[in-house]
């Protein structure tokens, strides 16, 4: 199910444009060319549509969220729809800011995202649930354990229902759901959220995987999450002593770029619910 | 007296809201990480006031300033105010555009700002003391020596008594003073400047410092130059043959994700005038 | 004739004002630092004259354009010129998007460009030549060979005598004339494009070296080039295995930041046509 999506990534090279914020915005266009698609940012109104409208994915993040962003937001999302290509949103903060909040219901109701990816504070916060939202970081109180998973997995699951769209969300399991097919994701390492844009570059890897292989989001995403966290499981055991979180996000990047399919069947993590 | 400062911040893990610049905005939100903190960055002026309002520290950085985000400061900044957290501030390039110094000396007046980092050009700039400055680099007639010291500490420490805050200013050996006790830090290493972001990363460290360890903004903000400047030496003696500037960036933040109290304690070379 | 440049680069550390866009900014801000020159980045219009004013050269990149930041150039550009600094165009993106071809014609009007130094795509997109351009890399039909070297050796020939300035044009072979005299540089790696910035990186080399030797400028860049190609190398050979795209983005930074005029003079593979 899960065959040869890195490959078909890598012959496509997907177009993926991106309208995110400027904090790691380097550290995403350089996930992107690693796993083997090509990414061009461009927020400003006058052309958002031209853009969107040679690239085969739209990558939408709300952090450093300008008022005027949403806007280009809206004109390269609704020319993505037009061209049927999956937008992404992952909306950055999304608990600490009304603007934010606001934003990213105005971009659930304006467009047909085709995944929403955060955080679990982040992803509570868009589906009115409590949380103890603190900045952009998940918050402690929102650990998935495997207690907490059955819970969480249902949740997750009647969110992509209401929302019409795959829900993808990171935590120490990742649950990833469209409605009908759920799963988790149990990749990953804990020094993944202690370098800045984790999430961000994650972010751009579903909106590559899920440009290369269109017809089924939820399995797109949940093999760029698995790709993702096997990475960062990969540049863990590359450290060396004396090495910390700047080498991991190196080889973290060095990691995908030199991932195929069958590192990956072999290191995938995934169960369905 | 620099005792568990470390530990405090990784604990609180204090949420660091930074209005900063794009050049260095990665770096700084990878070195915030490293320390323990979590970065939060957001300048549109739609939010700043809900973001300060949930953070534990505002750092305040005038590098790429555009005339809309002296707004935001000046807001995020009264919210910080309200709620007495520490304000860093950052005048990057202040002596090489009239905008900038505008906006220093604005936040100077209008808000109780905590600690003012600079490098000695900035810092003399701020003062209204002649200075070569040159762009963004401390200028190399303003280099900061054993002749040099005891005046540039005497000048440090009457600028923080006339600015009422602690005032840190980097150089080979680094002063800080908020009017009544005066350090000299002698750690760090010449390949710092050498890096873009080594003065906006220190900036940020400056910040979670002084928000994990409040009572004293002089002595946070020395053992945050300690750390800072120790974690240039361990950077630099872990190069290998070959490696220059690049990997000194990756093994500065490296360095810092593993830095404790202990190695802090006796790395520091710290002297009390 | 290409002797000491970099010695004169390191000597001078000329100071580059860039405008520049904010994906790959932090790279070309630490590019310029590793060979040896001063960045300072500021795009708002009420300092962009200040800034010129006291730079030694001028780096403009149309990367994630904004349209308040023409005028910005504009203005940088008209304080460059009248003090005969040189100013380097980098057309990023120009084929995808019709704000971004305006801009890169008005600026190609107004200003006495020195250097406009884009991938093929983009230069093709420049001299209105028909190319499949596409987002910001160069398009694979647009490949230089040693079978369409001579044509393309033509093709920046005339189009340098037609802008009158030096055309750079990124491929696998390098081609930059003045328009009387035409260089091939055969030094870099596929690695390169592998990585964002790499072509902004060189573009702010470009200026670098220009603004360091001036008098000819076809010149400079054309020994930017291939200490820049020569970098890339340098940083494939130290990959250790496992390593990939992030390493080596760090490797090439350890080059350039290590790199002297013996070594670039027995590394380059440069003719002249």
């Amino acid at each position: 199910m899960f065959d040869n999506m890195i490959a078909s990534l890598r012959e496509k090279s997907p177009l993926i444009h991106c309208i995110t914020n400027y904090v790691t915005v380097s550290d995403v266009a350089n996930m992107l060319l690693a796993c083997g698609a090509s990414p061009i940012m461009a927020d400003d109104a006058a052309e958002v549509q031209e853009i969107s409208g040679i690239a085969s994915g739209l990558c939408l993040n709300l952090g450093t969220l300008h008022r005027s962003t949403v806007d280009s937001m809206l004109l390269a999302g609704r020319t993505a729809a037009e061209r049927g290509i999956p937008i992404v949103l992952d909306p950055v903060g999304v608990g600490a800011a009304a603007q934010r909040a606001m934003a990213a219901q105005a971009l659930l109701r304006e467009l047909p995202i085709a995944v929403l990816r955060g955080n679990v504070s982040e992803v509570k916060a868009i589906a009115g649930v409590a949380s103890s939202t603190r900045g952009v970081d998940a918050c402690s109180a929102d650990l998935v354990t495997p207690e907490t998973l059955p819970e969480l997995a249902a949740f997750v699951t009647r969110l992509a229902l209401a929302l019409h769209c795959t829900v993808a969300m990171s935590g120490a399991i990742d649950v990833i759901s469209d409605g009908r097919a759920t799963y988790a994701v149990f990749n990953g390492h804990p020094m993944m959220p202690r370098i800045t844009g984790s999430g961000c570059m994650l972010t751009g890897v579903v909106t590559a995987f899920a440009a290369a292989n269109p017809g089924s989001a939820v399995q797109a995403s949940t093999a760029a999450y698995a790709a993702m966290g096997l990475c960062g499981e990969i540049a863990h055991a590359a450290l060396r002593p004396g090495q910390g979180t700047g080498a991991f996000r190196s080889n973290l990047i060095d990691a995908m770029s030199l991932l195929d399919d069958d590192a990956l069947r072999q290191g995938m993590k995934v169960c369905i619910f």
